[in-house]
């Protein structure tokens, strides 16, 4: 176990780093091959970039469509990075990931279901076809800090943990961003020319929409997120918040439709300001957008019938609910 | 099964009606006597000043403690009916409540178990120990309706759900105040001499703090909605809201507290503006009022770790969440 090193934004100079880490890729799969598992988050897409930048070809990216991701985003990404030279397979994996996810509902262990699908049941078979021996993965510095801290195990800390990926998985992870937290990613993803949409893309969590989901995660109650928090993400796409999101409550409440009584779901908003996700307030809407919100969620998404705006800080909240 | 007419405010006469309602009650119970269920709710409230005005000592008022009051209540309660005159006995029966509630989630199950342990378990027994053949009780026009309509079960409609009280618990209910709605008999109340803290008392559920407990509804589970209830009236006092409330979700959701992850408990806090109650929206509370309740209620309830605020309106909510 390395001890990692921090290179902190004074420090960054990020033509110098992208060359570094260019040569170091090099290096470490020598005349061999990669793959990365890119999600479209900045860190895995950057990562893709200085794969594609080191072993051009020799690169093979895939983005796993695990079923929990928001509206439109797998065909999004791949296209983007069409656009930029770099060819994405798009594996479709929703069943496996369903599968593994079926009667959870504590957060951790569906954390588990889904690193391990991702790594045992999807991305283990995908390696060994590819013949591959290593997996260029977007871990940052914050992931790592989190995980030791117990705050929130994050889907990619594995080595930190003492898993030794190549004698589990068969195969050797490398992380080219590890020593850099987010605005130090954003700098270099920049640099390396990614479209703003990516560079400057918010937070959104490894187990993406599963995430957002309170209790168990099937795919009617994943769709009832994703359909909210497309409400949410276009209602406040021109603030200029942190992060948004819409989180699926298990927990049912009262509502009354044309004169009748329906138990229904509840959809809970959070908005966040903050600048490094250490600490955060919600975002002072103003009360038009509230119930532009309230009322678009109750009336596009079916089933929903009660909204909240979550008003604590972090600490002691957290961005995400679960 | 009596068909009621309702009394609008338009063609209530309070002086009259109580005068009618003195003398229907006293012609009701004859030369018996009668108890009541005061739960210091207005319409209990009225009641019980209206059997006293009817029946004078004959009538015995009770205090059912079923633990699920706010912080105060019973004592409050006690000691503002001693100042008009009337003596209440307070019922310690916190152990049959809890014990009824014990294991149940479905708020259903929970409004039926409520029913049941007041009216077998506690009130049956009282009754039959006083003599009473007749229960006064304040049903009022509104519950009657949403009852029939399968909106809301009220746990004080039998008669209309075809339930023979004489039979079924052996007394027969006299329900003075059933053909008017809230407004007209608030306005009964004042006239009636009824301090104002309790003829405009905002409305509190039948079930009490267990309807603002989502999921299993037990003594720690209350202290938690208790206190965030209390800080929610308090800090909301001045607003002139119809209606401000603390429901405890079964959700967890993550917290960070001393720099450690900590899977707590969530609040949802509801304020309403209404009329009537029919519909409502919730009130455009300032920020710095919202930041003052999550700090609050994060800091002095134990294990709360995070705070909305309901911003979708009625319909499709509903005022209180089971």
């Amino acid at each position: 176990m390395m001890e990692i090193r921090e290179i902190t934004l004074k420090k960054l100079d990020p033509q110098a780093f992208i060359m570094v880490q260019v040569e170091c890729l090099r290096a470490a799969v020598g005349g061999g091959t990669a793959v990365v598992a890119l999600s479209g988050g900045v860190d895995s897409s950057v990562v893709t970039m200085l794969g594609h930048r080191a072993l051009g070809p020799r690169l093979t990216a895939y983005f796993i469509e695990n079923g929990i991701m928001r509206a439109g985003e797998p065909q999004a990404i791949v296209a983007a990075f069409k656009r930029l030279g770099v060819r994405v397979e798009l594996v479709d994996a929703k069943a496996q990931f369903f599968r593994a996810l079926k009667g959870i509902a504590d957060p951790e262990a569906k954390r588990n279901a889904i690193t391990h699908t991702f790594y045992k049941t999807v991305f283990g078979p995908l390696v060994k076809k590819s013949g591959a021996k290593h997996l260029l993965q977007g871990t940052i510095y914050t992931d790592v800090e989190e995980t030791l801290a117990g705050i929130k195990r994050q889907h990619n800390v594995l080595a930190q943990l003492g898993i030794d990926t190549k004698k589990a998985y068969g195969y050797q992870v490398l992380e080219p961003v590890i020593e850099l937290r987010k605005t130090g990613v954003r700098m270099v993803g920049k640099t390396l020319g990614l479209p703003r949409a990516i560079y400057q893309r918010p937070p959104f969590p490894g187990p993406a929409l599963a995430a957002r989901v309170i209790g168990e995660v099937t795919p009617a109650r994943v769709e009832i997120v994703r359909a909210a928090t497309q409400i949410v993400e276009s209602v406040l796409a021109k603030t200029r918040a942190f992060q948004c999101l819409a989180i699926l409550h298990e927990d049912r409440v009262t509502g009354i439709r044309k004169g009748k009584r329906e138990f229904g779901h509840q959809i809970e908003v959070r908005c966040w300001d903050s600048t490094d996700a250490v600490t955060g307030t919600p975002t002072r809407l103003p009360w038009p957008t509230l119930q532009t919100l309230a009322k678009r969620i109750t009336t596009e998404v079916e089933g929903v019938v009660s909204v909240t705006y979550n008003i604590a800080s972090k600490p002691p909240s957290t961005i995400e609910a679960v």
